[in-house]
């Protein structure tokens, strides 16, 4: 199967390159993504799979059914983007003002489609079913996921797979991580309410700036003292909106804050940490705290037996412009891929994609490129990981 | 003098209230009062007096020359208002939207040219000069004082009176404190810039709502462990502008403070105590400060001497609707009438005004009203105070 | 009456000084003042007085009558001293190790002895008594007054009167100081109790330390932000006892902090604000505190009737060596003769009384002297106030 | 020879724990222990082995040379005590007071020499030289291994091991650990000078234990903001030396850290950041600080092959007792191990040795004990590996 994979994949090479750069001048918003949506379920109208639109918000799930008893497994691509200006100067570049495939979830789609299309094809070569993840709205909590999975996309689901492409890993190499692999997040926004008055008359106010500062300080107190050296966890204060005039003692100042941990024992310490300290801050200061503290994606936890084997069968597969297969260490930034590996073990796994003679920008930089030829890599290792799990599947049932 | 002198306002005491309407009703923007100015030149049309307009800014001064040789009495009124919407619904409330009489200038100006009036009809009755300073601008630093005195208004002054009415202050009661009577002031606006980032990476990033938190820790010390318990001085952080993502560390914020001390020392001390924590902070936390410490209103002073003595004759003087003249401690607001006070020995004093049958509000407030009837006082207490001034340099001269 | 009391104490000036030598060869502290106590009651062994001794601890109550109706005077003068190891060379110098009079106590002692010998031969000459209040343990709380007035040293008095020499003023001088005039105090001592732990694991202990930095930084607060710029208050953490190993988390720290305000609503104030933020950091550093907040000397109010008066008078004395009377502000350390301006209009004045010919220390230093011809001062100042007492008394009484 | 080996330390049982027993009962501080080293010296008296006394200070070095061309392996067992007053209640307790093995090192050197003696009667069993490191001070830096590496000891010497048992860690297991596996430390002694004064007058002072504490304050930062999320760092202030009287500012505070970091690129950083706040104290509150910052043990670093090839020869070992051979994380305490394993590969391992049948306390705990079959299994574990050891340099020279 994966030889006919492989050629098929190869054939629309340049129909691939198309879709995404078609995508990429056309970018939406997460939970705006409706052309898109439309985009993606037209390019399967008149192929043989169930396709169902709408999953969650605009999410779009497309069923390979070999018609034969097996497992099922579900592959996912994103495909919103982000609110960025675009600065590229690409012929491509995004016609939509304001936004931006600025995090490559153009390519994930393109490669994706490709795939997908060759699996249609080929769905008499393996046993069991295949459901194609079209995912709306990554990029901003709740994310696109959590609907996805309340419609059923997960329905009946053995496992699942996903990739990132990623502008700051060498193009040709790709990488795993198993275990904890991407932080898991919480979002807070606290109002620290004091009282306004004269600059001149602190004794008659309640300086909210002040209080709020302090709270700042005391913060720091959670990842220096509160989780073990070995745990990895932030609390970052990413807003202090405290804007006044500097003659008036501010009377309510809005911190907004980010926690990662990447472990769910971390997060729940950090919850519980930045509550006691917000309680222990009315006390102190006087003052009236409205805390509205919302944990978002999970830690993504990649299955350790599932990621060391796909990482095996890609070493092993010596696939066209793979230069390197490594097994890396867990990253920063959230995913909310995530909620799928909560439900069912599940592996994500990362295609390098820095351009190959041009500067590489960070995600979400205005300037974000992407080496193409990573899509094909995307593909080849997607469709080798695929064809293993049902060549797999098909030894163990027999 | 003085009956006469008493009389003459009484005569315009509804004119008198009829100008304090009509400005109230048509405020000006510090350093934007084009048309109050025009107004109060207006008012000394065809009297006999000397007349100079756009002084500093939109200033009027106004010669009264008894063309007898003798001491040059400076006294003042300011005219400017501020951007207030107000909320009085008032019968001659502001017509200029966002704009408000809200600190009782137009009182001030009132009674000012009522007074005037009489001073200029009697002026045979006095020897020497008496300067009318209508001051615009009293409210935004710098303040129009400075202008006022750059352009000369205190050439051959030997002293300087002036007036404010308090709503905060009961009506009938004239106070009067000696020597440092209200504070000294400094504004100051520090940038503190360090490197953005994204919220999970604080390693590569330099966190600047961390360090300006820090700041306004440290700065606590200032008035805490750097002053004299026994001296008057204060710092606000009246502004701590951090507005950005949750998710993003901040790259820079910036803060406004505002500085009160009750004698140039303190001042001074505060100045060099914020500069070094400044300083301090750019090493402590390797981030670039900007500090831009201006020093504006200095303190004001009133002559002992003097102001004992207005006192002293306010309190023989049992006029009208006084109920008491009291002596009274050191008031937290600047007033840039400081300027003519560092200038030429001067005295400053307030006259109740809070309203006899309804709530006061504080000064600033956009219900701020004032009893009428304290123009009155002010007029007839400036009035006492500017008659025996000459009487006093009458017995010295001779 | 005066100038007799005046010669009467010429007369004695030898003796003077050879009581304040002794008294300052033999010091004893606070509260254990067995053998002074002694030495003042057998000075008024034989003389026509009523002497008690033990009176609250160590205190010695002598009272004058005149026989005849009129007014209660007490005068106070206090005799213990200081755990300090004298370092000043003098011929006199302490016999007892550690032990000093560093704060000039014996000179007090030694000016009341002589005066109150005077005032005994004259008792014939005024109408009224004359309490002499010879005080134990003014310098350690809760001090001597306080048991010296429950035990009824001030049954019957009107008024009262007290010295204090200062070595930081001119000899010559004698400064007095209307209405506020010491600071009242306060003590607290803190325990910071939270869990032990290896340095590298701070996540299974709770840092004392770092909870209790963070209360001295929260408790700048009190002063820099909750009392009036016009109030005068300190808040000191003197001590922070947390030493420990490097390598081990420590458990809890003591931390003792010494307030003073100049009015018993900023005391009050201080104390409501550090038993809030010490409850404040129980919750947000997890830890239980133990606060121990004693307040001891009130603020030292004088009389300003009573003490423009003194003033008065003894400007006009023209006392022998005196060579002014200034009215001076509000002074930062503490004293228990407040405890009876609090039962009884009073006045506390000051005797310079810095050396003439060699460098002046601050009181409470190892090398402290005085200039002795500032107890002749005190002798003379207080003999001026006394009489004149009661030639006023006589006058009313009439 | 493996089998050989185990025989005769299975025979020397019994010795292994009256040598344990008395070393437990005559504990030596670090860098005195003259009599333990004196014990172990006449230990190999009379025996066919080179012995070198004061190695470094009290370091024993003795080599067993096959004297056949081989490799050369050095393990190394540690024998100093700690300042801990035991509390056990054994019978062969600590017989010097305030002293006690309270972390294993009895243990060590019991079954070090046990194993030693194997080792020399089978010496014709092995080609190349075995050295035992009788290690003097590991609990105080800078350690004994540094004397002891700068006296020689691993002069031609290509690969150490060692072993720690683990009071913490099940009895029956043998915990590995790959790579990083104990933390590097830095200690630092931080003077912060201010000057003293009374505690009623801050301005007139300059308060030690306000700067120090915001320094604690500041220093939280380091771990917060510094490190990556995925750095293993810490900074305890353990120390905060700041007693005084409660009434006086304090002029001076001495701190003491203990610095914790899994890779010498996070020590650099901490050490850095320590150094720049340091500084920044210093101008932000005028103080003068003297820090004395001094690395001691780095990171202990397992070489991966040695450490992965011992995990896999004992798991395959099925030796007597051993329930289970566990890769494990790595640790925070420090080793001076380390100080080897930076010079040659090496490889540290642990022996659980909780109690079976009561409490296990924490090492460095007066009641620490270990159940002494884990000797048994120390000395069968490091008799496997280097039995391998040298089978396997005898494949490789062939």
């Amino acid at each position: 199967m994966l030889e006919k994979l492989l050629a098929k994949i190869e054939e629309n090479k340049d129909l691939m390159i198309d879709i995404r750069r078609y995508l990429h001048e056309n970018p939406e918003l997460s939970f705006e993504e409706v052309n898109t949506s439309k985009y993606i379920a037209d390019f399967y109208k008149d192929k043989d799979v169930d396709i169902q639109t709408n999953v969650g918000n605009h999410g779009v799930k497309v069923t390979i059914d070999s018609c034969k008893p097996g497992k099922t497994l579900a592959i996912r691509a994103d495909f919103d983007a982000l609110p960025i200006e675009e600065a590229t100067g690409l012929p491509f570049a995004s016609k939509n003002p304001g936004v931006m495939h600025a995090c490559g979830h153009d390519a994930h789609t393109a490669y994706m489609l490709i795939l997908a299309d060759a699996l249609i094809e080929l769905k008499d070569e393996f046993e069991g079913k295949i459901v194609i993840i079209h995912q709306d709205a990554e990029e901003v909590p709740p994310g696109g996921a959590i609907g996805m999975i309340k419609d059923g996309v997960l329905d009946g689901v053995d496992n699942a797979f996903g990739i990132h492409v990623m502008s700051n890993k060498p193009y040709g190499e790709i990488h795993y991580v198993s275990g904890e692999a991407q932080n898991g997040r919480a979002k807070f926004v606290l109002k620290v309410q004091g009282v306004g008055g004269h600059g001149s008359s602190p004794h008659e106010a309640n300086d909210a700036i002040v209080a709020a500062s302090y709270f700042v300080t005391a913060i720091q107190t959670v990842v220096s003292r509160r989780l073990s050296p070995f745990d990895t966890g932030v609390v970052t204060i990413g807003s202090f909106d405290g804007k006044g005039s500097f003659n008036a003692i501010k009377d309510s100042v809005v911190l907004e804050g980010d926690v990662r941990g990447m472990s769910e024992e971390v997060r729940k310490k950090i919850e519980d940490e930045v509550k006691r300290i917000v309680k222990g801050l009315e006390v102190m200061y006087n003052v009236t705290c409205e805390l509205d503290y919302a944990n978002d994606y999970p830690v993504l936890y990649n299955d350790p037996e599932l990621t060391e084997h796909i990482g095996a069968i890609l070493s092993e597969a010596n696939l066209e412009d793979v230069t390197g297969v490594v097994k890396a260490g867990p990253m920063s930034p959230s995913e909310d891929f995530a909620y799928y590996a909560k439900e069912v073990p599940s592996s994500f796994f990362y295609v390098g994609a820095a351009p190959v003679d041009k500067e590489a920008f960070p995600h979400h930089h205005p300037k974000l490129d992407i080496e193409e030829g990573s899509m094909m890599i995307a593909a080849r290792s997607m469709a080798t990981v695929v064809a293993d799990y049902f060549s797999n599947d098909q030894r163990e049932n027999k």
